[in-house]
């Protein structure tokens, strides 16, 4: 029987779910979910329900698992709990540091499903890579690098200056770290020798362009340790060439075996669309969970405890004779 | 309490995994196996004992885990079972057509124990990264390259020549099929497009170069499919500059979300020592059969199979602090 799938929240990331559930063999988009007003959401999928996220608990044992598209900051850490309780899930939980704390309740409330947390590439895929490598490697070092593409904290963070109408930053690794650490040289190297950041901002008329080019480039944490160029632009041209979500990055991990020989495992992802690749891992791991829960074995879990055959839609058998 | 881990057989991999185990903060060497007169063999270790295969099933019980160094052309089908049936078992068991075979032959020998075929970086990373990037992306192509490296089946092909004292051959992927798929373009590519073959060749004093330099790039299977150069060099210059058994490669899925977004997945390998790094997957590998055993977890596993937790040597706490 085809996985019955709902998703929680309609943002790029809901959107994207929605794509990635159409391309997957065996499983389906039974409902969406949302705090806005139901009747207000137009989603791409024909024939395909909306309901008031309040009105989720009505649907258990209908919906098989629920993807939740909502935020870290806000989002999740009220409607996670709540939703695992009653449905297998599947969420981007990415507040590094609160992840955790956030699995701990996590698996609290997941007591008769299944709740995989933080999927996506990072934390998701990188982390597994991270893990991967350095049970392969212990002697090495790890070195992850973002971009080119748009970090929405930095972006945000440029939009609410005074004089700022929109912004949108784009975080790039430096091709000279990327060179050092691929050729197993283990450097080590700051914040500003990794990752440069370019900003292409639309100012209000008038607005004194060199104070908000300083505000952003002195702002602590997000722009003061990283060379950052700004650009002021007219509103169509941001428009036209900054609506897309495009990112990626790297994952490094260099080692030595023994004392002679260096060996360099390198991930990297080269995405056009963000949103749509993070909700394609989800899907995949919205999967896993439904297997996972059929198996009896609950509570939260993450991608690390994930036998890689869960995430697949075909049978352990002839993923060994065509993948192995 | 430490794994004891025994190595079977001690060519270029068992010393590979003496390093690995070496390394293993959680593992400690028991014993070394041979075929050869143990008392010829002299291993690394300082005071670890030297034994015949034959004398392996006296330590049932004192070995947590038997790491199978043996190739899979003539050892591994016949070690492997008889082995398995005694101790947890890992092994790079790499004959990709054979390997379905293999596995029910380990699966039945595995009754009371674990064995983890196939474990190394193809089959094994490359193959994770397969399964992995084709749940994620299922509208894709998936693409292997190997190289820079040295290729072993290639080298011996050639070695076999009349009128050749020694060779090696290094496989190179082309840099223009690299771009081409790193651009998302999803190029369909002949063999001779993805790789190129290079071999460095000792000729006998008086042999007619000519008709070896013929005889390799004529070879079917091995050389015709290719663009391939042939060196002939002096004995002393191949002794000095081709003695190192580097290798690496490319395992890259792109694909499409939507009809608009390209996304690109590459995993990299860069070896400076092909055996070394098998060996270090394999004792990772190692570890996660003694932990699934020890959960009762029997039969024979791969790659596909096992929580990436497993393999590290450390928490799954710590792992989800650190690394997620």
């Amino acid at each position: 029987m085809s996985i019955r799938a709902g998703i929680v929240g309609y943002g790029n990331l809901g959107r994207g779910a929605e794509l990635a559930l159409s391309g997957a063999p065996d499983m389906e988009l039974t409902a969406v979910f949302t705090r806005r007003e139901p009747e207000a959401l137009s989603i791409q999928t024909p024939g395909v329900p909306v309901y008031a996220v309040s009105e989720a608990k009505r649907f258990q044992g209908d919906i098989d698992v629920m993807i939740l598209c909502g935020g870290s900051a806000k989002d999740l850490p009220e409607q996670g709990p709540e939703l695992a309780a009653l449905f297998n899930t599947v969420d981007s939980f990415d507040a590094h540091t609160d992840i955790p704390a956030y699995l701990t309740k996590m698996d609290k409330a997941a007591v008769n499903t299944t709740a995989i947390i933080s999927s996506g590439w990072d934390p998701g895929l990188f982390s597994m890579m991270r893990i991967l490598s350095g049970a392969v490697l212990p002697a090495g070092n790890d070195y992850t690098f973002w971009g080119y593409g748009v970090s929405q904290g930095h972006s945000n963070a440029v939009r609410e200056l005074e004089g700022v109408i929109d912004a949108v930053q784009y975080t790039a690794p430096l091709e000279t770290a990327l060179s050092a650490v691929r050729s197993g040289a283990n450097p080590s190297l700051t914040a500003r020798q990794k990752h440069k950041r370019e900003c292409f901002v639309v100012a209000e008329e008038g607005a004194n362009l060199a104070k908000i080019e300083q505000n952003i480039k002195q702002m602590h944490y997000y722009f003061a340790d990283y060379d950052t160029t700004v650009h002021f632009i007219p509103h169509e041209e941001f428009l036209r060439n900054h609506a897309g979500m495009p990112h990626g990055g790297h994952v490094f991990r260099t080692g030595m075996t023994g004392k002679e020989h260096k060996q360099v495992m390198e991930l990297s992802l080269k995405l056009d669309s963000n949103p749509e690749f993070t909700a394609s891992i989800m899907v995949a791991c919205a999967r896993a969970a439904v297997r996972l829960a059929r198996e009896g074995i609950h509570g939260a879990k993450t991608v690390f405890d994930i036998p890689l055959t869960y995430l697949s839609p075909n049978d352990r058998e002839s993923l060994i004779k065509e993948l192995l």
